[in-house]
């Protein structure tokens, strides 16, 4: 309630707002649209606006009127997220039951399995294509360059969310056999929907008000948080995803968004019937009388460094195919017919996991929920299949009668993480994060499975090592994997807020630290940084990373042309400061022949530095984003 | 592992150094320790100089030796904090074993229950008076302060490290008499060790680095973090107590020292033989299958919206008795003598605690540890009270024969609140966080064994609410408050660091927002703004917070008499902005007749803004540092 004093201008619940003009009766700004002279029915017109206002002034008088912004950010994230898991949940169950229904007729079967989710993708692909180009692929690379103080309306517009949110819809119809998530998309969708309601407000206000980055950061953690009832680790991704500085005037509103989003998303889930009460999304059963031997933490500090490692090899492929898309004639020439290229990629990647050929031996049945469920269950396979009942449970997907268990969750591994490098080139809305999570999971199933079978058999350390639990290894290693890809630490905290379970939260948050630590090392690109990169946003740390050379560029050698204006050599450290310290900022440059040496300026990072001497230079900030667009076009 | 090449200086670890010289073999930089001609073994000498020198060169290789240090902080705090709650429990265990062996002499077991504290503060205050004046209190104003870069070089001194652990041991002995905490000490003490290792690493390698607030930054999420063994609250702590802006370099770090500080701490409890494995602090049992009831969200938000009103309260109560005590004559002169008026003070306490007296209708038999472990006991008091043997295990602590449970409990919490403002004014080294974290669970545990006790009797909404858990309205309350008066979220997430169990996180975020947004509405200032207010500390937000007015004052009026040199009315609300964003920054202030109107740089909120107009003024660092004092001191 802080920011109620600091910032004056009001704003607007969506829900009682249509109607409403003024924002006080003494004030005389009067709102565009009621300057409209003739009304059908004024008596009634102006009873309901005078009601609307004592409303308003009730409503004001609690909170300043952007805490119901916030809250209305929230709840409609949360709204969506539920409906769109809702509706896609029943469209799996539709293709479900019709291959279900098709049983014994091999053709058919092959054609409902393939031609379902490849005429979905197709669809989604020329839908998108048609409507709004910008709204494929995830998202968060363009919220980032847009927090980072980049305008980016086309990205924000309001054909995007739709185009994006029903190109997410059918792209996550399409099931595991195209495996793909929906976070990314979430938060582009909760930044265009909070960008919509700043400016609705203030329009209906009829206030000018400065473009600020506040509703924006409100809307990322809103993203994460309403896609899984997430809130503290949707906060923590907010703060991730800044880059380099984070506002505290962003903390409680982000905090309190984010709580009311993930409230009503669990709220929906109660009121659907899913479940009882409010509870975590994957709730798990791990014992926490003994949740693990104190020595199993060197177990989990090398599932980390695997993750780690792993995480790097993916995002090498990542980059090699981005790369290969661009400068492949063929490829080039396939992707311009986006409907037809994502058709044929799917249809591909569906006789692949159809039952009856490889899809067997990796569980292609379940969906990307239940694959999650089945790899977080706390009991330990190996010893379960001797139980014929169980054993007949888990041998319908992952326990096939020709290949053992552990060989099949390594089969998953490796055709998955090709086939999700291969999916990332589809132009469809999509998050790449929940993949990650899964194949993380599976990798640290697959390590808790051969720990709990070689220990279960011996006195290992003095210890009968009776109760490991490979679900706390999948939980572990998901966080690490997806930590590592992303070079975030939020992970850790979502695998612990989506099970509601933290007995197991050090040894997922070391396992998290030490695998971010080795993907980080050498300044290697995240996964977001190379599709910044590739897509040549202009999103500064980004390129810093990829092109280390860049940090040795002057600002005065980047604009030779303009060297009258500018003869201060600022080095680009500063520069990037500068860019995402503030949002609008005019940047004097000082001729490099003052008070002080340049070199102390480089060392001490400062802004600039000035003494008595005349100011020669102006760098403005437009000036500034063309010239980051220039290097993000030079490389 | 990002900042490697960001920071090529390298800082090494504190175990393996003592000896080592070179930063490189090829490097001419030579300590200053080695610069000594003579050395009695020089063949032994080169040979461990060698080896230590391949060592790190190896421990080099892994990582930047800064991580060695942030490692070395997070291990080290965790051993002083094990440390503390191992000797303080063997000292509470001494009295207790006295008190027993007194049984049925009156007047010995009156004297063994007042003289033990009042003696044992009384020696804290007198020694922390002699040795060194800066160590009393809590410490986190004065880290705020540092942190938002003023150097107060007296408040990390070793000298004051010394005389604050030894005198938070002996005021932590006094047990819950003076019911005072210790989690600001020790991120006081955190920094402090922090400040001499960052210290201690430059002189090692010889190297001239500026200064930085770098590892203090880390260093106040591993005081946290080693205090309870909760990582994430650690790191969300450092990122509230920056005030304004959250570097994102200092995030990995902060998370990687805070994982071992907290795993360490969990390992030595481990290994003292208290816990079987790794385990949060206080481990509850609530049921995860029903956590809660989804219509009890509305009362716990009742229960935030009371505690936030309680929070106000109690901070009225304790900025009115800071003013007292520095304005009332008697007590000024009664402070004089800092080690009687302690002894006294906590006489008076410890008469009022004696369990013969009014210490039987508060539970006063009871550490603050076993405290808060019976506040949030799973079960319900109220129904258990009719089990015989329960009831005497309860009997003899809260349920008295005169006085029923709640009654009991409500006298507590009066009688406590008042009791811990007067602890406020004894001048020892203690934390205010825990007594009102325990204060809140009380609250809490009043409400839910009310709620539970009316709603078990009856159908209510149509549910037989038979299983409502008063120990989660404990845990929530207890956020609730301790958030409210530190103005901070960070309390949600330890509450469920505290007990392991994230089942009940969403109702108690909800709480703690809502009582943040109670007690921070009107621009009141929180606890430690009213520390930082009385104790004259140059810290802007909180003076920001305490006088309005401030924020209308113009640095032109502040420095009328440097008038020639400025000339800009730039309002606080920049300065503010400039002072807390950058660390060392020179600061133009531009003639006033230039190209923009000043009234757009106020509402753009930008740094400053200059056109090609000539340089008129200049405003150092240092400078307003001393405006800041200035401003401290005149209100």
């Amino acid at each position: 309630m802080k920011q109620l004093e600091e910032l004056p201008e009001r704003k607007r619940d969506q829900h009682e707002n249509v109607q409403e003009s003024e924002k006080q009766p003494l004030s005389s700004v009067k709102s565009s649209v009621f300057l409209v002279q003739w009304k059908p029915c004024r008596e009634t017109h102006s009873t309901v606006k005078d009601f609307l206002l004592k409303l308003q002034r009730c409503l004001g008088a609690v909170c300043g009127m952007q805490w119901y912004a916030y809250a209305t950010l929230g709840i409609t994230m949360a709204l969506l997220s539920f409906l769109m898991d809702f509706s896609v949940a029943k469209m799996l169950g539709a293709q479900q039951w019709l291959y279900g229904q098709l049983e014994g007729n091999f053709l058919l079967q092959f054609l409902c399995w393939t031609l379902y989710p490849a005429c979905l993708c197709a669809l989604a692909a020329t839908f998108c294509q048609s409507i709004c180009p910008f709204s494929t692929g995830s998202g968060i690379p363009e919220v980032r360059t847009m927090l980072a103080g980049i305008d980016m309306p086309l990205y924000l517009s309001l054909t995007n969310m739709f185009s994006k949110f029903l190109g997410l819809f059918c792209t996550l119809a399409a099931g595991s056999t195209v495996f793909l998530g929906k976070v990314g998309p979430f938060v582009h969708l909760s930044t265009m929907f909070a960008a919509y309601l700043d400016n609705m407000f203030s329009l209906l206000q009829g206030i000018k008000k400065e473009k600020t980055s506040d509703m924006l950061v409100v809307a990322a953690a809103v993203g994460v948080a309403s896609c899984f009832g997430a809130p503290v680790s949707g906060v923590l991704f907010s703060v991730e995803v800044m880059g380099s500085h984070y506002s505290l005037r962003h903390y409680f509103p982000c905090f309190f968004s984010a709580a009311c989003g993930a409230l009503t998303f669990r709220f929906f889930s109660v009121w659907s019937g899913d479940m009882e009460t409010v509870q975590a999304l994957f709730k798990t059963n791990f014992p926490s009388a003994l949740p693990f031997y104190p020595l199993e933490i060197v177990l989990f500090a090398f599932l980390g460094l695997l993750c780690g490692a792993v995480g790097c090899c993916y995002l090498f492929c990542h980059r090699w195919i981005l790369q290969f898309t661009k400068t492949n004639p063929l490829f080039i020439r396939m992707q311009t017919e986006k409907g037809l290229y994502s058709a044929g990629v799917v249809f591909f990647l569906a006789c692949l996991t159809f039952p009856p050929s490889t899809g067997q031996y990796m569980a292609s049945e379940y969906t990307t929920k239940e694959l999650l469920t089945s790899l977080l269950d706390c009991r330990q396979w190996s010893s379960l299949s001797h139980n014929a009942s169980v054993h007949q449970e888990l041998s319908l997907k992952w326990n096939t009668s020709e290949m053992p268990l552990l060989l099949s969750l390594a089969f998953f591994l490796l055709m998955k993480i090709w086939m999700l490098v291969l999916a990332c080139t589809l132009p469809l809305p999509a998050g790449y994060f929940m993949p990650m999570f899964v194949l993380g999971a599976a990798g640290g199933r697959l390590l808790g499975e051969g720990v709990a079978h070689v220990f279960s058999t011996g006195v290992v350390f003095g210890h009968h090592w009776d109760s490991v639990y490979p679900g706390v290894y999948a939980l572990a290693g998901a966080a690490a994997l997806s930590g590592a890809v992303t070079h975030t630490l939020s992970p850790a905290l979502l695998a612990v807020e989506l099970t509601g379970q933290f007995s197991h939260a050090v040894p997922i948050l070391l396992a998290t630290l030490l695998a971010n630590g080795l993907a980080r090392s050498g300044n290697r690109p995240s996964f977001y940084d190379a599709i910044s990169i590739n897509k040549k946003l202009p999103h500064l740390p980004s390129l810093v990373k990829a092109y280390p050379q860049i940090s040795l560029t002057t600002v005065a050698h980047i604009l030779e042309k303009d060297s009258v204006q500018l003869q201060k050599a600022a080095g680009p450290e500063e520069v990037r400061h500068i860019v995402v310290a503030s949002v609008q900022l005019q940047i004097p440059v000082v001729d490099s022949e003052g008070a002080y040496s340049m070199m102390s300026v480089l060392e001490l990072q400062t802004l600039f530095v000035a003494d008595k001497g005349k100011l020669v230079g102006c760098l403005t900030w437009s000036k500034m984003k063309e010239i980051l667009q220039a290097l993000a076009k030079e490389n």
